[in-house]
């Protein structure tokens, strides 16, 4: 009979998402009528920006003509919106990085596990903790880890707590590790890493040879001046990093579907004969026989993302989810409940009171305030006792909830 | 230094279509007047039908209105699509298909490659020769094989050759296979199977425990009465095989990217202990924790291609397509060339004319007539001496093209 991947079996059984799914069900059944609030999922709920909307459907009708149709484009994206990704999102910030170094793909989760493909297993993972669930799972089903213990951590992984004692930036290891995820504004703690800090860590993965896989989705929240948007605002990054980011949480594309990847080419891994050998050439091979490229359709719409409506529109989107962040924040600070995050990101990071476990208060918020959040502990063993609430949400919805919050704890 | 994956290393350097790409590119440099016709590599290009545009644009204005708003969508697709594909695809064809077995998808050939996320690397791989490189390559990278050889053969593969000799169908391996790669309507032969044959290899397949991917992306082109569309239209197939569709071919979406992938829940793998283990549920957790599903936009798209105008349309579309083949075919046969497929396939196999290799009459083809094909061989040795004709073009450039070869050869 065809054999399994046997380390599929080593994943805990509930990812995170799915478990909340279950007990909000439970709960809704069981109490039909209670108006429930949700604030866990990080997804965004406001209209995609009518520049996204008007290229889309301009290329539609394209797909109309057989003079304008599409067909197979570029696996890796067409030319014109990984020139206008390279101009704006990196040319016009410092960032020394070519359009053909952008992979345009249809999502930051899906190009943070197929990563590993092009990977070999003999290295040394660390993650921190809190982190997002995909980097560990991805890692348990390449077989690069061994079993989990009670407290959900995998043998093999090097897990780097973000507390608020080293406020929640991951310290630098003291052991060597080859492959490294760091994930700024942090999902799910919504802290930041100042420009000193990220060249601590490319100073680190220089002098060890490590390679630091950068998940940037959230970028678009940082309003604070002088926070890095991307690692490749420091130097050498280009030559020990790959970044991930996403039209998703910027330009409400979480149901459109349009992400990429950065792959410099001055990057290098090691062969097993000792050899030098480009990434960016491995991530081309992959990208060329396992996947087909992005939708023209949606493509056309995430370069509307940078005419000057897009990015009014963008601004906007951010701006109205940022004060959703600032209304939780300061509201649950006036409760007395301790809060970080929220200021650089759409994700508040809350101190569960009165010592509750991350799950009580799950469980509390849910039947007292009928208000979902997201576990802490459910993001690693370092979690516990905190609790992710996002700003995605309507106006409307946010300030129920935080009333609802605040006359409850 | 972070370790690469070696076994992408063993690839050999060219992917079949990137250097016909470069041979086409030298001759038209160098003739830059040259009146090219490219009918090598598979893609659509008449427009996309009226009812999926119709539903795209509908679904990219529901995207501007708050209460009709999409952010992330199930990973397995929306249930209205997977419900739609579930009854027209299969159980109106008999087959015993659930709407959860189907697990839509961007593409086949992602499908293809990430299927083996999901199982060993103990298994023994056999593919058909001439085979759709993908299948190959994949493994390749996964570590499943050896080194190649001086014929781009993989040691460590099981080749199983489709010639004339046995009307271009796989005959059924002596020794025992783990995992089998079959496509029908065949890429690139355009040959067929019989239920007779399709049930030779169900029985095959159950008899030694070994998993069938099928891959009928060619499906709709069936035109002969009697062939089956499905490899769940033969018995036993749930218990043994995992199906691959797209919407590419059939509805013009090589550029709007839809495809998916049905796994029954009957399906079953061994794991390293003995015990057996459902592949659903693997390609469940794979699909959930690598994948984001679909643009919403998109599959609104595909869900159009099943109503009453929506089947008219990819009906005429097949029909436009199956006449190119046919005039290639009867052309062909008769300036003396011997021809396959092309009756429920939107390929022509072509004899190379007098003895010639693939690439000679690739090259004869190219500067001669100034056609683009593709040369068998790129598909495995089996495939040197034939040639491969896509109908995917528009009825003048194939009149054209066929004028020019009958009037050369």
């Amino acid at each position: 009979m065809a054999r399994i991947n046997d380390h599929y079996l080593k994943l805990k059984a509930g990812y995170l998402f799915p478990e909340i799914a279950r007990r909000v069900r439970a709960f809704a059944e069981a109490h039909p009528d209670a108006p429930i609030i949700k604030m866990g999922i990080g997804d965004v709920t406001e209209p995609l920006p009518e520049a996204c909307r008007t290229a889309m459907i301009r290329a539609v009708e394209e797909m109309g003509d057989p003079a304008t149709f599409r067909g197979y484009g570029p696996e890796q994206g067409y030319e014109w919106l990984r020139q206008a990704i390279a101009q704006h999102d990196f040319q016009a910030r410092g960032c020394d990085i070519d359009a053909s170094e952008i992979f345009v793909s249809d999502g930051s989760k899906c190009d943070c596990g197929n990563i590993l493909d092009i990977l070999g297993h003999e290295n040394t993972i660390a993650v921190t903790d809190p982190v997002y669930p995909v980097y560990v799972d991805t890692n348990v089903m390449a077989g690069h880890t061994g079993p989990a213990n009670d407290r959900g951590e995998y043998a093999g992984l090097i897990y780097l707590p973000i507390t608020a004692e080293n406020q929640f930036t991951a310290s630098i290891p003291t052991q060597k590790v080859d492959v490294i995820y760091l994930c700024f504004p942090n999902n799910p703690t919504g802290a930041v890493a100042t420009c000193e800090h990220l060249q601590e860590w490319v100073n680190y993965a220089r002098a060890h040879g490590s390679l630091i896989l950068f998940d940037a989705a959230y970028e678009a929240y940082i309003s604070e001046p002088g926070i890095p948007h991307s690692i490749y605002e420091v130097e050498g990054a280009r030559e020990c990093a790959i970044e991930f980011r996403s039209f998703s949480k910027t330009a409400g594309f979480t149901g459109t579907r349009c992400a990429f990847t950065v792959v410099p080419k001055s990057l290098k891994g090691q062969a097993g004969d000792g050899s030098r050998v480009d990434l960016w050439s491995l991530w081309y091979r992959r990208q060329s026989t396992k996947f087909n490229g992005v939708s023209y359709i949606v493509q056309r719409g995430a370069e509307a993302v940078y005419t000057e409506a897009g990015q009014a529109q963008v601004k906007g989107l951010i701006r109205f989810y940022l004060e959703n962040a600032r209304i939780i924040r300061e509201q649950l600070m006036a409760a007395g409940i301790q809060v970080y995050g929220g200021v650089n990101a759409p994700y508040v990071w809350v101190k569960a009171p009165a010592g509750l476990s991350s799950w009580d208060f799950f469980d509390k918020l849910l039947h007292r305030c009928h208000v979902v959040g997201t576990p802490g502990s459910g993001f690693g063993s370092a979690g516990e006792g905190y609790f992710r609430l996002s700003a995605f949400n309507s106006r409307a919805n946010v300030e129920e909830a935080m009333r609802r919050i605040t006359s409850t704890f």
